[in-house]
């Protein structure tokens, strides 16, 4: 018999499941289905609620669907190429529009990885891609010239973020057009932030110059006096070098530096990773607000995860923390598909809370989602 | 111990959920955020189901999102500044065609709201409101000539919807743009349909000149015997008011006319309400179909909330008839967050059905709300 | 009381719901609200996953549309209207490019439906349509001409899908026009078809001329020996059919040849009913893949209830097999109102699985129901 306990712990488990987010099942790392589940939700709410800063070909936008992208790659369902070829359409397969910023074709990485795998011809127009990245590497502007007013702007890539939006998609379109000089142009501009915004010493990156340490007193600092590094920045820098070493030949000749510096990262990475299984927004100093944030996470988790399904980081030591994170993450997905506790759009560490979100998002969910899926006991 | 009739009870109380519409718990119009909560899923079923007379850019669609600029004004939920920039960016911030026509320029107090909103640059484009309102103020046309063969149709503004469709428009872009002269146009034509279509006596609007009684044989009267006076036509023009007062300088030199007009009405309406906390949709005539009507209650409650909110109604006489109506208004929607109760597109009362729906019903359920979250205890 | 054991198994009722598609009350013939609700959770969920094979003008979106119109043909339920509305809008009333292509036009079936079903002057734009027609009637192509390289297109609708996408288009575009050119030349194209592709011995047709037997071994066949024949491929011819003769006058010289054909096909049609309700993928070879299939027996269910109603066929025949028939539908239409078991994008039997979906199985799903919704006891 059911008992009037019994009956109503039932009904306020469903009642809750409804006000705070986290489905009631764990996630198991290795159930496939319930992943695939949970990633086609986040998906159906992430489509129903379309956002974008000032188009739907922007950086926010492009993030999201390069989660679609490799959520398709991985589980080859057709809800993820259909919704590839709805924003692709329905954007006319358009960059947005400023040539000279690395933000603005990271849509493009969507329909170049739509082209090449659904095989169609009169599908996708790559051409203003090609226009686009043709533009942003050889015509002058003032970033990469160094002639900004904003001391911070003087070269091409000058803030982390970028290295996300933009090398991805030369690789991929290199890689498409099979033509090697993209490779050579976006390793000369990686070098120039890598050199300007990597600490070595903490292997992170720093968001951009105005975070680097001079020696001032003006120097930024966190509360606990450590320097400030954002993990959702340093998300998109680690996912980013997952991205590009998916599709990068593997006797390309600067190939081992990218797998050198994902390698120093996913070390540093994995340390600063929270006990409850996700990076809180100040990755040196969790306390400033002590939460964990699901963009940065998510974008963690997949570059981690994708070190394992790819034999560079040591299973023993990453799979635990990525199966915690998973874990944690999926705590983050409202019943409604939703994940929240995503920081908004911003340059350093910011608090979330668990009705916060973003489509990129949802994209880092959804790229955490297609390793977490490949992973073998 | 779950007793089969009690357990009979519940599951018969889920299928009546499903089947009637109403929240099984009444809300509260202090429980603010189930009110949110209720505001959103009518916007997620509405943006789900998109729907227009002509074309996305109509005055359907344009008060729509009237109430969603509202609701995101006192939530600054993005949910709600999502669906803005959504459908702007969709609608390439253009308004519907027809310049000598109030309808068509609806849709641009979205528009207006976001630019000053959002503070994004590169995101609205206000240069077709700005043509279009300059058209119809500035061009002569038929309507405002008095040169159009349907007699009624001899001023610019000559039925009483209008007042919604372009007046809140002109005020805020004066009030965007800075410039009084858009607020005196407006008066200029205001008068001109305040003086043919207010009845004082009755202090409320004929929908157009063909419902004002001249004595004659064919004047056209309720099966009592009353005047017809359209609950959703006097809804759109005191919740119309409601948007002028938000956004016109305390000091305009004809406020007091609009101020006095909203009052007078605010009682009028106040007397009309029905004992169920809706207005039926003939005012005068409640028999002439005797059920609540979702459009017209949900301007009269976001009209008379917004009255007692800024000081204009007393709070003792209005807050009980604003709690009966937006409980009453919350048991038309559905499960799925759709507003039933909405008679369809017309001119003058009929009926509507738990089932009919319409995007401008959605739009009064969202004005409402935004002023009742905003009530005080 | 609730013993565990009954409380149990309700618990597992519903959690296989969210497993397996079906509905858990099967679905009565003569339930009409039950169908309506069912075939608007059909349109809800393919709404809101866009799909296509090239862009939303493509035919799979067109044969989406034509079940979108009869559904709201039958019911005048507004949310199939918006839903036309809205596509027809956002493709600017276009068709697809390819002028010789039978498949292109199909999308204009739903805008010459509103046209004439809304009234309205403002809203639909059948220019790019009339454009289509003409050329694919009037200008030279190596199909027509019989002049292409590959042996089976040497007649305009050389595949036998095609009698589904241009014919009732061709026959719903001389109704509005009031052109009887548009059905001769329809006929003439048909009878090319016919002539080629239809099997008289088997009354099917055949998808195309590589599937006509030849008398040489490297003929077709099912590993059974039968030939093949497909089971959404005569869905297309027979749901055409039932279109074609829906608008065509009932005076029209040739339209004795469609009742003749029509009738034809659908006793052979019956004949092959799977024990459970729905048509295999192979129509002779069941066994090749023994399942229904969900896209074809929408057709076959549809043209079938169709003759009923239109006193073609024999109710006491023909009922059962629709009643049988329909309830395996809804066993095909997961909880969510995605409907699955549709055969992918094809030319010929494949199998189909309870997630395999496409936005043309609705379509079927939709056209089935809105002539199921039309039978009296």
């Amino acid at each position: 018999m059911v008992s009037k306990t019994k009956f109503k712990s039932i009904f306020l488990a469903i009642v809750i499941n409804f006000s705070f987010c986290g489905y009631t099942i764990a996630q198991d790392v290795f159930d496939k289905s319930k992943i695939e589940n949970s990633m086609i939700q986040a998906l159906e709410w992430q489509e129903a609620h379309p956002i974008f800063a000032d188009a739907p070909t922007d950086w926010t936008v492009g993030a999201y669907y390069v989660g679609v992208a490799r959520a398709h790659a991985v589980t080859k369902n057709q809800i993820f190429e259909a919704a590839l070829k709805n924003q692709g359409y329905r954007n006319n397969w358009e960059t947005y529009k400023r040539v000279y910023h690395a933000d603005d074709v990271a849509i493009s990485y969507s329909y170049i990885y739509l082209d090449m795998e659904s095989g169609r011809k009169n599908l996708v127009d790559l051409k203003p891609t090609e226009n686009f990245l043709k533009a942003h590497l050889y015509k002058p502007n003032s970033w990469k010239e160094g002639t900004d007013k904003a001391p911070e702007k003087n070269i091409l890539w000058w803030w982390c973020d970028a290295l996300f939006m933009t090398p991805p998609v030369l690789n991929l379109y290199a890689k498409h057009a099979k033509d090697e000089t993209y490779l050579d142009e976006m390793h000369k501009y990686y070098m120039e932030t890598y050199n300007k915004l990597y600490d070595k010493q903490e292997r992170l990156f720093a968001r951009d110059a105005r975070f680097i340490w001079t020696g001032s007193n003006t120097d930024k600092k966190e509360p606990n006096g450590k320097k400030v590094f954002w993990s959702r920045g340093n998300g998109w820098v680690i996912s980013g070098l997952a991205l590009i070493l998916t599709d990068m030949p593997g006797t390309y000749k600067h190939r081992q530096f990218y797998e050198k510096l994902y390698l120093e990262m996913s070390e540093r990475i994995l340390e600063l990773q929270s006990k409850d299984g996700l990076w809180y927004t100040s990755l040196l100093s969790p306390d400033s607000y002590n939460h964990g944030e699901a963009s940065g996470s998510g974008f963690h988790t997949y570059a981690l995860a994708w070190g394992i399904n790819n034999g560079l980081l040591d299973k023993k030591k990453y799979l635990p923390a990525v199966k915690k994170a998973w874990n944690a993450l999926t705590k983050c997905q409202h019943k409604n598909g939703m994940i929240g506790w995503v920081q908004n759009i911003g340059a350093f560490p910011e608090p979330a809370t668990v009705d916060s979100w973003q489509n990129f998002g949802t994209g880092a969910y959804l790229l955490a989602g297609s390793e977490v899926l490949k992973l073998k006991k």
